[in-house]
Protein backbone atom coordinates (compact mmCIF):
# COMPACT_ATOMS: atom_id res chain seq x y z
CA UNK A 1 0.00 0.00 0.00
CA UNK A 2 1.52 3.28 -1.09
CA UNK A 3 1.04 6.34 1.29
CA UNK A 4 1.45 9.82 -0.71
CA UNK A 5 1.20 13.23 0.96
CA UNK A 6 -1.92 15.66 -0.39
CA UNK A 7 -3.03 18.82 0.40
CA UNK A 8 -4.60 18.70 4.10
CA UNK A 9 -8.43 19.70 2.62
CA UNK A 10 -8.47 17.00 0.14
CA UNK A 11 -10.16 14.61 1.66
CA UNK A 12 -11.95 16.52 4.35
CA UNK A 13 -15.48 16.02 3.07
CA UNK A 14 -14.52 11.94 3.27
CA UNK A 15 -13.05 12.92 6.64
CA UNK A 16 -16.38 14.79 8.24
CA UNK A 17 -18.60 12.20 6.71
CA UNK A 18 -16.53 9.38 8.66
CA UNK A 19 -16.74 11.23 11.39
CA UNK A 20 -20.64 11.31 11.34
CA UNK A 21 -20.46 7.32 10.51
CA UNK A 22 -18.46 5.76 13.11
CA UNK A 23 -15.89 7.97 13.91
CA UNK A 24 -11.77 8.63 13.50
CA UNK A 25 -9.11 6.98 15.46
CA UNK A 26 -7.31 9.75 17.51
CA UNK A 27 -3.74 8.23 18.50
CA UNK A 28 -1.28 9.66 20.48
CA UNK A 29 1.85 8.51 22.09
CA UNK A 30 5.24 6.90 20.54
CA UNK A 31 5.70 3.86 18.46
CA UNK A 32 6.66 2.22 21.20
CA UNK A 33 3.79 3.21 23.61
CA UNK A 34 0.51 4.87 22.50
CA UNK A 35 -2.92 4.69 23.30
CA UNK A 36 -5.64 5.16 20.58
CA UNK A 37 -9.75 6.45 20.93
CA UNK A 38 -12.44 6.80 18.73
CA UNK A 39 -13.41 10.59 18.63
CA UNK A 40 -16.84 11.66 16.81
CA UNK A 41 -16.36 14.94 17.24
CA UNK A 42 -13.60 17.41 15.68
CA UNK A 43 -13.11 20.31 13.78
CA UNK A 44 -10.66 21.46 11.38
CA UNK A 45 -9.86 24.02 8.94
CA UNK A 46 -7.50 27.42 9.34
CA UNK A 47 -5.80 29.53 12.11
CA UNK A 48 -2.84 31.60 12.28
CA UNK A 49 -2.04 31.15 8.41
CA UNK A 50 -2.01 27.23 9.07
CA UNK A 51 -4.15 24.27 8.65
CA UNK A 52 -5.62 22.77 11.96
CA UNK A 53 -7.60 20.03 13.57
CA UNK A 54 -8.58 20.64 16.84
CA UNK A 55 -9.96 17.56 18.54
CA UNK A 56 -11.65 17.28 22.38
CA UNK A 57 -9.91 14.75 25.21
CA UNK A 58 -11.72 14.66 28.56
CA UNK A 59 -8.55 14.23 31.54
CA UNK A 60 -10.11 11.04 32.29
CA UNK A 61 -9.10 9.35 29.39
CA UNK A 62 -6.43 7.29 29.17
CA UNK A 63 -5.36 9.19 25.69
CA UNK A 64 -5.17 12.56 27.79
CA UNK A 65 -1.62 11.69 29.45
CA UNK A 66 -0.57 10.83 26.01
CA UNK A 67 -1.17 13.91 24.12
CA UNK A 68 -0.07 16.41 27.27
CA UNK A 69 3.26 14.22 27.31
CA UNK A 70 4.05 14.41 23.77
CA UNK A 71 2.07 17.37 22.83
CA UNK A 72 0.86 15.87 19.26
CA UNK A 73 -1.48 13.63 17.93
CA UNK A 74 -2.50 11.84 14.45
CA UNK A 75 -6.13 11.48 13.22
CA UNK A 76 -6.82 8.69 11.16
CA UNK A 77 -9.97 8.00 9.29
CA UNK A 78 -10.62 4.39 9.17
CA UNK A 79 -12.32 2.83 5.64
CA UNK A 80 -15.82 1.82 5.17
CA UNK A 81 -15.68 -1.73 6.70
CA UNK A 82 -13.63 -0.66 9.71
CA UNK A 83 -16.41 0.49 11.67
CA UNK A 84 -16.37 -2.20 14.16
CA UNK A 85 -12.74 -1.44 14.84
CA UNK A 86 -13.64 2.22 15.38
CA UNK A 87 -16.91 1.37 17.58
CA UNK A 88 -13.95 -1.05 19.84
CA UNK A 89 -11.43 1.38 20.50
CA UNK A 90 -14.39 3.87 21.41
CA UNK A 91 -15.35 1.30 24.20
CA UNK A 92 -12.72 0.20 26.06
CA UNK A 93 -9.68 1.62 27.72
CA UNK A 94 -6.23 1.10 26.45
CA UNK A 95 -5.49 0.76 30.32
CA UNK A 96 -6.61 -2.36 30.38
CA UNK A 97 -6.26 -3.20 26.63
CA UNK A 98 -3.96 -2.83 23.93
CA UNK A 99 -6.42 -2.20 20.90
CA UNK A 100 -3.78 -1.62 18.59
CA UNK A 101 -3.23 -5.87 19.18
CA UNK A 102 -6.47 -6.55 20.06
CA UNK A 103 -7.82 -4.97 16.33
CA UNK A 104 -5.14 -5.89 14.20
CA UNK A 105 -4.02 -2.36 13.67
CA UNK A 106 -0.16 -1.59 12.18
CA UNK A 107 1.50 1.31 13.65
CA UNK A 108 3.87 3.71 11.21
CA UNK A 109 6.51 6.14 12.73
CA UNK A 110 5.04 9.28 13.17
CA UNK A 111 7.49 11.51 10.17
CA UNK A 112 6.98 14.71 11.87
CA UNK A 113 5.22 13.68 15.46
CA UNK A 114 6.17 11.50 17.83
CA UNK A 115 2.83 9.93 17.61
CA UNK A 116 2.47 7.20 15.06
CA UNK A 117 -0.15 6.48 12.14
CA UNK A 118 -2.64 3.46 11.92
CA UNK A 119 -1.99 2.11 8.37
CA UNK A 120 -4.74 0.54 8.03
CA UNK A 121 -6.62 3.99 8.06
CA UNK A 122 -6.12 5.71 4.13
CA UNK A 123 -5.95 9.09 5.39
CA UNK A 124 -3.44 10.37 8.47
CA UNK A 125 -3.07 13.49 10.16
CA UNK A 126 -0.01 14.42 11.88
CA UNK A 127 -0.94 17.46 14.52
CA UNK A 128 1.33 19.06 16.65
CA UNK A 129 -0.35 21.05 19.45
CA UNK A 130 0.15 24.04 19.37
CA UNK A 131 -2.68 25.57 21.84
CA UNK A 132 -5.09 24.29 24.26
CA UNK A 133 -8.15 25.24 26.24
CA UNK A 134 -9.95 23.96 28.79
CA UNK A 135 -13.63 24.36 28.23
CA UNK A 136 -15.66 26.02 31.24
CA UNK A 137 -19.02 25.80 32.45
CA UNK A 138 -19.53 29.28 31.86
CA UNK A 139 -21.13 30.66 28.68
CA UNK A 140 -22.05 27.06 27.71
CA UNK A 141 -25.67 26.35 27.51
CA UNK A 142 -27.51 24.32 29.99
CA UNK A 143 -28.45 21.75 27.36
CA UNK A 144 -24.90 21.06 26.37
CA UNK A 145 -23.94 20.68 30.34
CA UNK A 146 -26.69 18.70 31.46
CA UNK A 147 -25.95 16.38 28.00
CA UNK A 148 -22.59 15.89 27.97
CA UNK A 149 -21.01 17.16 31.12
CA UNK A 150 -23.45 16.10 33.69
CA UNK A 151 -20.42 15.32 36.10
CA UNK A 152 -18.19 17.96 34.88
CA UNK A 153 -14.81 16.53 33.49
CA UNK A 154 -14.94 19.18 30.85
CA UNK A 155 -13.52 18.57 27.78
CA UNK A 156 -9.97 19.97 26.66
CA UNK A 157 -9.64 21.03 23.22
CA UNK A 158 -6.18 20.61 21.86
CA UNK A 159 -5.54 22.83 18.69
CA UNK A 160 -3.06 20.60 16.36
CA UNK A 161 -1.20 22.35 13.45
CA UNK A 162 -1.58 19.59 10.51
CA UNK A 163 2.50 19.59 9.97
CA UNK A 164 1.48 17.17 7.15
CA UNK A 165 -1.55 14.58 5.83
CA UNK A 166 -0.79 11.29 4.00
CA UNK A 167 -3.22 9.51 2.33
CA UNK A 168 -3.62 6.04 0.30
CA UNK A 169 -3.65 6.27 -3.49
CA UNK A 170 -6.82 4.82 -3.99
CA UNK A 171 -7.97 6.88 -0.35
CA UNK A 172 -11.41 8.01 -2.19
CA UNK A 173 -12.43 4.32 -3.18
CA UNK A 174 -11.82 3.58 0.42
CA UNK A 175 -13.58 5.94 2.12
CA UNK A 176 -16.57 5.71 -0.02
CA UNK A 177 -17.52 2.51 -1.37
CA UNK B 1 -31.09 32.31 -8.51
CA UNK B 2 -32.34 29.62 -6.11
CA UNK B 3 -30.82 28.20 -3.34
CA UNK B 4 -31.77 24.98 -1.30
CA UNK B 5 -30.86 23.62 2.37
CA UNK B 6 -27.76 21.27 2.13
CA UNK B 7 -26.18 18.99 4.81
CA UNK B 8 -23.52 21.13 6.24
CA UNK B 9 -20.66 19.38 4.78
CA UNK B 10 -21.63 19.10 1.51
CA UNK B 11 -19.51 22.09 0.44
CA UNK B 12 -16.43 21.70 3.07
CA UNK B 13 -13.55 21.45 1.15
CA UNK B 14 -15.15 24.11 -1.49
CA UNK B 15 -15.25 26.31 1.34
CA UNK B 16 -11.47 25.52 2.92
CA UNK B 17 -10.36 26.03 -0.60
CA UNK B 18 -11.90 29.77 -0.67
CA UNK B 19 -10.85 30.94 2.76
CA UNK B 20 -7.25 29.86 1.93
CA UNK B 21 -8.11 31.46 -1.95
CA UNK B 22 -9.70 35.08 -1.14
CA UNK B 23 -11.37 34.53 2.85
CA UNK B 24 -15.01 34.14 3.60
CA UNK B 25 -17.25 36.68 4.33
CA UNK B 26 -18.71 37.11 7.98
CA UNK B 27 -21.91 38.69 8.54
CA UNK B 28 -23.34 39.58 12.08
CA UNK B 29 -26.26 41.78 12.78
CA UNK B 30 -30.06 42.13 11.61
CA UNK B 31 -31.04 43.21 8.24
CA UNK B 32 -31.73 46.39 9.58
CA UNK B 33 -27.96 47.02 10.91
CA UNK B 34 -25.36 44.55 10.29
CA UNK B 35 -21.18 44.43 9.21
CA UNK B 36 -19.64 42.16 6.74
CA UNK B 37 -15.81 41.39 7.88
CA UNK B 38 -13.48 39.13 5.34
CA UNK B 39 -11.97 35.90 7.58
CA UNK B 40 -8.98 33.75 6.49
CA UNK B 41 -9.30 31.33 9.34
CA UNK B 42 -12.20 29.12 10.55
CA UNK B 43 -12.64 25.35 11.47
CA UNK B 44 -15.70 23.63 10.70
CA UNK B 45 -16.74 19.84 12.09
CA UNK B 46 -18.59 18.10 14.48
CA UNK B 47 -18.93 19.08 18.20
CA UNK B 48 -21.28 18.63 21.20
CA UNK B 49 -23.17 16.02 18.31
CA UNK B 50 -23.75 18.67 16.16
CA UNK B 51 -22.14 20.28 13.20
CA UNK B 52 -19.97 23.83 13.82
CA UNK B 53 -18.26 26.40 12.80
CA UNK B 54 -15.92 28.36 14.71
CA UNK B 55 -14.64 32.37 13.75
CA UNK B 56 -12.30 34.43 14.94
CA UNK B 57 -12.71 37.89 15.82
CA UNK B 58 -10.55 40.76 17.71
CA UNK B 59 -12.33 43.00 20.27
CA UNK B 60 -11.06 46.09 18.09
CA UNK B 61 -13.20 44.92 15.18
CA UNK B 62 -16.31 46.47 14.57
CA UNK B 63 -18.01 43.26 13.77
CA UNK B 64 -17.56 42.47 17.39
CA UNK B 65 -20.08 44.17 19.19
CA UNK B 66 -22.62 42.81 16.74
CA UNK B 67 -21.64 39.26 17.45
CA UNK B 68 -21.77 39.85 21.11
CA UNK B 69 -25.17 41.04 20.90
CA UNK B 70 -26.95 39.22 18.42
CA UNK B 71 -25.29 35.77 19.31
CA UNK B 72 -25.12 34.38 16.00
CA UNK B 73 -23.41 35.12 12.56
CA UNK B 74 -23.50 33.56 9.18
CA UNK B 75 -20.66 32.50 6.76
CA UNK B 76 -21.16 33.36 3.53
CA UNK B 77 -18.60 31.98 0.57
CA UNK B 78 -17.83 34.14 -2.10
CA UNK B 79 -18.07 32.66 -6.13
CA UNK B 80 -14.96 32.68 -8.05
CA UNK B 81 -15.04 36.71 -9.57
CA UNK B 82 -15.90 37.90 -6.19
CA UNK B 83 -12.27 38.44 -5.01
CA UNK B 84 -12.28 41.77 -5.09
CA UNK B 85 -15.00 41.91 -2.70
CA UNK B 86 -13.64 39.52 0.06
CA UNK B 87 -10.22 41.90 -0.68
CA UNK B 88 -12.40 45.00 0.05
CA UNK B 89 -14.30 43.79 2.54
CA UNK B 90 -11.48 43.06 4.72
CA UNK B 91 -9.61 45.96 4.04
CA UNK B 92 -12.37 48.94 5.43
CA UNK B 93 -14.10 49.18 8.91
CA UNK B 94 -17.57 49.33 8.72
CA UNK B 95 -17.25 52.00 11.00
CA UNK B 96 -17.21 54.04 7.94
CA UNK B 97 -18.07 52.56 4.88
CA UNK B 98 -21.18 50.76 4.16
CA UNK B 99 -19.61 47.84 3.09
CA UNK B 100 -22.95 46.00 1.34
CA UNK B 101 -23.90 49.18 -0.59
CA UNK B 102 -20.40 49.58 -1.58
CA UNK B 103 -20.04 46.39 -3.13
CA UNK B 104 -23.69 45.56 -4.63
CA UNK B 105 -24.44 42.69 -2.15
CA UNK B 106 -27.84 42.03 -1.23
CA UNK B 107 -28.90 40.88 2.26
CA UNK B 108 -31.01 38.42 3.06
CA UNK B 109 -32.79 37.26 6.27
CA UNK B 110 -31.51 35.11 8.32
CA UNK B 111 -34.19 32.09 8.42
CA UNK B 112 -32.61 30.72 11.55
CA UNK B 113 -31.00 33.26 13.17
CA UNK B 114 -30.73 37.18 13.53
CA UNK B 115 -27.89 37.62 11.25
CA UNK B 116 -28.39 38.07 6.92
CA UNK B 117 -27.08 36.04 4.24
CA UNK B 118 -25.54 37.61 0.92
CA UNK B 119 -27.45 36.38 -1.93
CA UNK B 120 -24.53 36.57 -4.33
CA UNK B 121 -22.71 33.98 -2.01
CA UNK B 122 -23.25 30.83 -3.46
CA UNK B 123 -22.93 28.64 0.08
CA UNK B 124 -24.21 30.42 3.20
CA UNK B 125 -24.16 28.92 6.98
CA UNK B 126 -26.32 30.05 9.48
CA UNK B 127 -24.68 29.34 12.70
CA UNK B 128 -25.70 29.95 16.65
CA UNK B 129 -22.91 31.15 19.27
CA UNK B 130 -23.58 28.52 21.90
CA UNK B 131 -19.57 29.01 23.21
CA UNK B 132 -16.94 31.10 23.02
CA UNK B 133 -13.35 31.72 24.70
CA UNK B 134 -10.97 34.26 24.72
CA UNK B 135 -7.39 33.48 23.43
CA UNK B 136 -4.78 33.31 25.61
CA UNK B 137 -0.97 34.46 25.71
CA UNK B 138 -0.45 31.76 28.04
CA UNK B 139 -0.10 27.93 26.00
CA UNK B 140 0.64 30.38 22.59
CA UNK B 141 3.85 29.94 20.85
CA UNK B 142 6.23 32.70 20.76
CA UNK B 143 6.07 32.57 17.04
CA UNK B 144 2.21 32.95 16.54
CA UNK B 145 2.46 35.34 19.22
CA UNK B 146 4.98 37.91 17.80
CA UNK B 147 3.26 37.29 14.41
CA UNK B 148 -0.36 38.05 14.86
CA UNK B 149 -0.34 39.37 18.48
CA UNK B 150 2.27 41.79 19.14
CA UNK B 151 0.31 44.45 20.42
CA UNK B 152 -1.92 41.98 22.48
CA UNK B 153 -5.55 42.56 20.98
CA UNK B 154 -6.23 38.32 21.13
CA UNK B 155 -9.23 37.04 19.37
CA UNK B 156 -12.61 35.49 20.86
CA UNK B 157 -13.02 32.56 19.28
CA UNK B 158 -16.76 32.03 18.36
CA UNK B 159 -18.75 28.34 18.62
CA UNK B 160 -21.20 29.12 16.32
CA UNK B 161 -23.59 25.56 15.66
CA UNK B 162 -24.70 25.43 11.95
CA UNK B 163 -28.39 25.56 12.37
CA UNK B 164 -28.96 25.58 8.49
CA UNK B 165 -26.53 25.58 5.53
CA UNK B 166 -28.27 26.95 2.03
CA UNK B 167 -26.39 26.69 -1.65
CA UNK B 168 -26.92 27.45 -4.83
CA UNK B 169 -28.29 24.88 -7.17
CA UNK B 170 -24.89 25.97 -9.23
CA UNK B 171 -22.94 26.85 -6.42
CA UNK B 172 -20.20 24.40 -6.76
CA UNK B 173 -19.71 25.75 -10.93
CA UNK B 174 -19.45 29.08 -8.82
CA UNK B 175 -17.03 27.97 -6.01
CA UNK B 176 -14.31 26.07 -8.37
CA UNK B 177 -14.79 27.33 -12.40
Amino acid sequence: MVKVEVPPETYIRETVLMLKRCGLLLVSGTLKRANVMTIGWGLTGLLWGKPFFIVAVRPSRYTYKFIEEVEDFTVNVPRVGMEDVAAYCGSVSGRTHDKFKEKGLTLLSGKLVNSPTILECPVNYECKVVYKTNLTPNGLTGEVKSTWYPSGDYHTLYFGEILATYADEDAEEKLTQ
